[in-house]
């Protein structure tokens, strides 16, 4: 028999906010990532295509840590037809040192959009100028609106755009985005105006076709893509990567297989082998991220299990301060 | 938000006993396995050896089926030594139309111990002779005694041997059979005694060196071994499989990577492509089972998602018919 604390959606929203100990808390696990002897397996998928439905399942262990998480991951994209949002899913917290389970997270993927948000802040502490006040969204989902609220916790941004295919879309997010932020954020009808003059370009999208071409790109500007995490998936030109100072993939095993860096590889133009550096080596100081104001840097953001780790972690800690959630014995 | 039913182990053991339809369960899987267009992706597996730990990941999709069980199994192997079991963990059945969750079953891992008993059963009622009467066991921990306990539903075993490392374990397993299913069980102190004279021989071991000779084994006998889910595990002498009359895998390319079968790949005694026929199409009529009563026949077991997705729809169905487990929302 064992002990567990299981935490709905809701709680988890109320003890796990977007915020700056959240972003810390997702770069120490890129620290980790670089520096100690993490294993995080391949990604576990299933799909089933009768439904629009794909599953991924993802983890690390982080060798220091009280606890493992395991994050199970549906997307099924025919349930906005019928009132349900496309992604949902859960996480489940084990004690390294018994495998028992500590804690089940119901977040319907609330815990990913903020670990996912949170890299997207991550990269830009690390990449884009320390100055950078303009921001570019491509999209208009909820990655759209948590990535610019991410920035802006680590840049001083004061203006925004927001590009989508569906234009009403960013419309309606670009004035909840304003009421919210108090910045000005304006939808923009073609992503060459969106990235004139942004300092950071955020791509958040499903596309399969680029959406951000290289010649948009000017010196100084940083490009965090993290809409693909999937083969098929592909938001930037692949002439992005060839043509930016610093590329920087936050698993490069990952980026290459299913970031845009397999786009550029599968394009004939990057070598599969080439090596690049990772985000967690940014970050522990092992290489150097941005070197200039002029630089253009990309990061190619694919999602990994150890920020899944990260944020589970920092959920059941303040679970456990705030006697939040139901304990429950099996 | 959505409503899921929460199920202890407790009441897991109370709605989904190891009983015939259980085993009709398992053989449904099986039959689906190889008639029907089954997603089962590679098992996602990760180590942590600071605690001797691993976790395995399964699942499978099954068209028709309404839900589909992603499993979490946990074996921390120093977890007897603070008298904690060594595995663990829970399956959660999600919906195929829409992923999201239906159900969380908190079974530290006693599903897993049905299905995989429940296997071995089928094994035994395509694979043994009808009138098979002995029962040879090699093992004896919890997969001894509930093999033992399934292979009785569906054979007329009115005598079982144990043979085990631990000769004072397989004492008490014998003495508790012998009590709890009123035929003779007794202990063994050598594997050839325990082979010689019985009809089906199931090995339940950790084993990583052979237990099973091929030299013991007589026409009509049937073996099941069970115990082989890792590639350093290794039940049975390569050379039993290589004298046959019949080899059948649960999965033909999980044994080729880490059943009995990969031992006799390794050791160049079978060509790595070698087709053989798997359980589901035996039990789906495609393919000949036992074909004589002079026939050697071997069920290698390495354990399959679709055995999950299977029993945990058959818990989750009880579960709905009788108002068992917690209603939680999220």
């Amino acid at each position: 028999m064992t002990t567990m604390r299981i935490l709905t959606e809701a709680e988890l929203r109320r003890i796990v906010p977007l915020d700056l100990e959240a972003i810390a808390c997702v770069e120490d696990a890129f620290h980790a990532l670089a520096t100690r002897a993490v294993a995080m397996p391949p990604i576990l998928r299933l799909d089933i295509p009768e439904h629009r439905g794909e599953v991924d399942v993802k983890t690390a262990y982080v060798p220091g840590l009280d606890g493992f998480a395991i994050k199970i991951s549906p997307g099924f994209f025919d349930n906005p037809k019928i009132g349900l949002p496309s992604t949902n899913g859960l996480m489940v917290l084990f004690s390294t040192t018994t495998g028992l389970v500590q804690a089940v997270l119901l977040d319907n993927g609330y815990l990913t959009d903020v670990r996912t948000a949170a890299a997207g802040a991550v990269a830009a502490r690390h990449l884009s100028r320390k100055d950078a006040s303009v921001a570019a969204i491509f999209g208009a989902g909820m990655q759209a609106r948590l990535q610019l609220q991410a920035l802006r916790l680590v840049r001083p941004i004061r203006q925004a755009r927001i590009w989508a295919r569906d234009a009403a879309k960013a419309e309606a997010a670009a004035d909840d985005l304003t009421k919210r932020l108090g910045f000005p954020v304006h939808a923009t009808a073609d992503g060459r105006t969106a990235v004139d003059g942004a300092d950071i370009v955020v791509t958040t999208t499903p596309s399969e076709t680029p959406v951000l071409r290289a010649e948009w790109l000017r010196p100084g500007q940083h490009v965090t893509a993290m809409g693909s995490d999937a083969e098929h998936k592909n938001e930037i030109e692949p002439a992005v990567i060839t043509g930016a100072g610093l590329y920087v993939a936050d698993s490069l095993r990952q980026t290459r297989r299913l970031g845009e860096l397999h786009h550029a590889i599968e394009a004939g133009l990057v070598a599969a082998d080439t090596i690049f550096p990772e985000l967690g080596e940014i970050v522990a100081g092992r290489k150097p991220g941005r070197t200039g104001p002029e630089q253009i840097t990309v990061a190619d953001l694919t999602g990994t299990g150890i920020q899944d780790t990260a944020i589970a972690t920092l959920a059941a800690a303040r679970a456990a301060a705030t006697g939040a959630g139901t304990s429950f014995t099996s």
